[in-house]
């Protein structure tokens, strides 16, 4: 029966055995974490390999173009380019690889454009206003590196298929203040959405008033598939070449939820006249990046298919872990009405939207109890989420036991804070 | 007998015999570098180790107070911090540890205070003029940074004792339009001086006209001895702190010529406020720095005394580099009055001073003939050596046999320069 079906004794009644349950849970003291997109121990346990590709006995001078200990190669060695142009579907050519935080780029790229602009386009602090669309929920440190840089948010609601195209469309052709869009195109972040061919292809055929409105396809999740069988974005480069728009966007990707969230690679893919204008600012900023670990990522990944088949053991790991949170959903919640979540093919989320005006609370009530969750409104710009209904669940930290705990008592908060609000109404 | 005091004809026999040496020379084909300063690949042997200080076998729940390979710990690991922090005389807490280049660091303060100012000033990018001082002849990556952002450089002279005090107290106290100064205190680039005790507290007394300026205090050869006995540079912060000018410097150490030029760590330590400033930023554009490289240099340098008998060995392979290279040009030009060098107990480089407009013939001649120099007048903002006579020798990255051919070409393209300019007379 839906709670919004019941009556306000049955909802008295359900709430007191909620509020038990959810007593005993907290008297427990758990330290549960459902909040960031974190690799477990045993995922990182994977890469463990890694840490052996380069040792004291490794062979420098035959090991890559240049001796990776020592300074050089700005745009990082040719096996690392590689590796993240090969996960993009961009030749190496077209890559830059630099150290473990492709946000890092993201904000030097933005940081860059602010004091300097794109190729010669007025510095963007000069601009009265600087509009970013951001579709959303979306990922919080894209918005926070917008916040940071005074950069006004424009939200654009997410579909199954990619942001509204239409709005997105009207927005970019008409307003010359846009100079940005941020994309998570396979397994978006929260929802686990992959864009839609057709997407893709409206995306690369933007005509934009602002001659340095850049997208930023941010594939952090391109290859981290939980199934065999799962949808794929279509290649951003190909698209926009084929459109006659090469320059439009900027590619990312890391390795950091492939090898280690903190010391992975992570590079830039874009047009050759992008990467030409990109070397131009990074060479004054540093002599080369990190490139042994670089050697040691070319290394681990040498042979073909290895990084497809490294995939494969992380899917395996926290496959089972998306299946258990949605289990749990499923069975706890979801004959009640009181709320929806996504069911990603991969990535590293699931989206949770619960009754208007319950996230904080749920939120509230979860911490509380000793279960962290992202803090609700984070999906959205300025943290404001309109409705205050949407919730992003990160499943692959905890163990499999903690998780079935976090997900219990989510489930009991989604119940409570629902049950408030509809005694409220 | 100098060569000022040579006949005509004396000097035009001289140079008939140069250009017989220097044609000979040339033929060989040699392709020889004394450009930049790099590690030799003896050098980078000396910390094979390092390669080996992190494995699959590593315990990383023990290793660090965070597991090293995820995510978390945006100011770095306790162990690098320390390391770092005892190069500096800064306590860890007072230290950032980031990843392999100090020079990013640098970078990133500026182009932050460019679109936010420090601690809540101006941005600078909104201001009419923004000023550096240079200490020059100094380091050209410095300078680079400066112009990138349009940031007006004014020269200041160097000596011995580290750069013109007056004149810096005067511009720093004066102009509000003034907002930094470059220094490499200790062996400074090219030099190889060391800043005295009085430069460093004249320093910290600084009254400054702008409350955002700082002083970059680059310490990259802080611990780059050559010899046992040499002298050291005061400790700027408890310098600042005595003269209650706490947050006026920004200091910077890395490993790069340490353990790996491509692959080390570096950091920044300042005051409370500066720490506390910075980390509010730096938290917008990553998640944390590469931990795992972070904990290898802590485990390679845990034992106490292990870096500074790292440094012996490094002393042992380039000292003889720079003793040759002192020793061929005492020999070969010591005589002539045509050149004048410093004779550094620590740093990465020699600076050699020929007559006024000889260094762009110098460097093209010894170019021409298959040495690369560092390109004249790099020591300079804006690339302008006023006299044309400053050149920067780095001895350490050819072999000694190389170096032993490169020195004595150079030898023969400043005579050949001199003699040029005499005759031209």
């Amino acid at each position: 029966m839906k709670y919004v079906d019941m009556s306000r004794e049955q909802l008295l009644e359900q709430q007191e055995a909620l509020k038990a349950e959810y007593s005993a849970f907290a008297a427990k003291g758990h330290k549960l974490d459902m909040s960031r997109g974190k690799p477990s121990p045993e995922q990182l346990e994977l890469s463990a390999g890694l840490l052996d590709a380069v040792d004291s006995s490794t062979d420098f001078a035959a090991a890559a173009e240049v001796d990776v200990r020592n300074y050089g190669g700005l745009e990082g060695i040719e096996g690392a380019r590689r590796i993240l142009g090969h996960m993009m579907g961009i030749p190496a050519s077209n890559v830059i690889a630099l150290n473990n935080s492709s946000l890092k780029i993201m904000y030097d790229l933005v940081a860059h454009a602010m004091t300097h602009g794109i190729m010669g386009s007025t510095p963007w602090a000069k601009l009265d206003t600087v509009k970013f669309l951001c579709p959303s929920p979306g990922y919080d440190r894209h918005f926070s590196v917008c916040e940071h840089f005074g950069i006004e948010m424009v939200t654009v609601p997410m579909g199954e298929d990619g942001p509204d195209m239409d709005m997105i469309e009207e927005l970019v052709s008409s307003d010359e203040s846009v100079k940005g869009i941020w994309c998570v195109p396979q397994y978006s972040n929260p929802q686990g959405y992959v864009y839609s061919d057709e997407t893709v292809a409206r995306f690369a055929a933007l005509k934009p008033a602002a001659s340095d409105f850049r997208i930023f396809w941010d594939n952090a999740y391109v290859i981290h598939h939980l199934y065999e069988d799962h949808p794929t974005v279509a290649n951003i480069k190909d698209a926009c070449d084929a459109a006659g728009n090469p320059d439009i966007y900027y590619e990312f990707a890391s390795t950091s939820k492939i090898t280690f969230a903190g010391a992975g690679i992570s590079g830039v893919g874009a047009s050759d006249a992008n990467i030409a204008d990109i070397k131009k600012f990074i060479f004054f900023s540093m002599i080369c990046p990190d490139k042994i670990n670089q050697l040691r990522h070319a290394i681990f990944f040498a042979e073909e298919g290895s990084l497809e088949a490294h995939m494969r053991k992380h899917a395996g790991l926290i496959r089972p872990k998306f299946e258990m949170v949605e289990g749990i959903l499923s069975e706890q919640i979801g004959e009640l009405g009181i709320g929806t979540w996504t069911s990603p093919r991969g990535g590293y989320f699931i989206c949770f939207d619960g009754l208007p005006g319950t996230a904080k609370r749920i939120v509230e009530l979860a911490a509380d109890a000793g279960v962290k969750m992202t803090g609700a409104g984070a999906m959205y710009p300025y943290k404001r989420d309109p409705e205050d209904k949407t919730i992003r669940i990160a499943p692959t930290y905890p163990s499999v036991e903690d998780l079935r705990n976090a997900a219990e008592l989510f489930s009991i908060c989604v119940k409570l804070a629902s049950i408030e609000k509809l005694l409220e109404a």
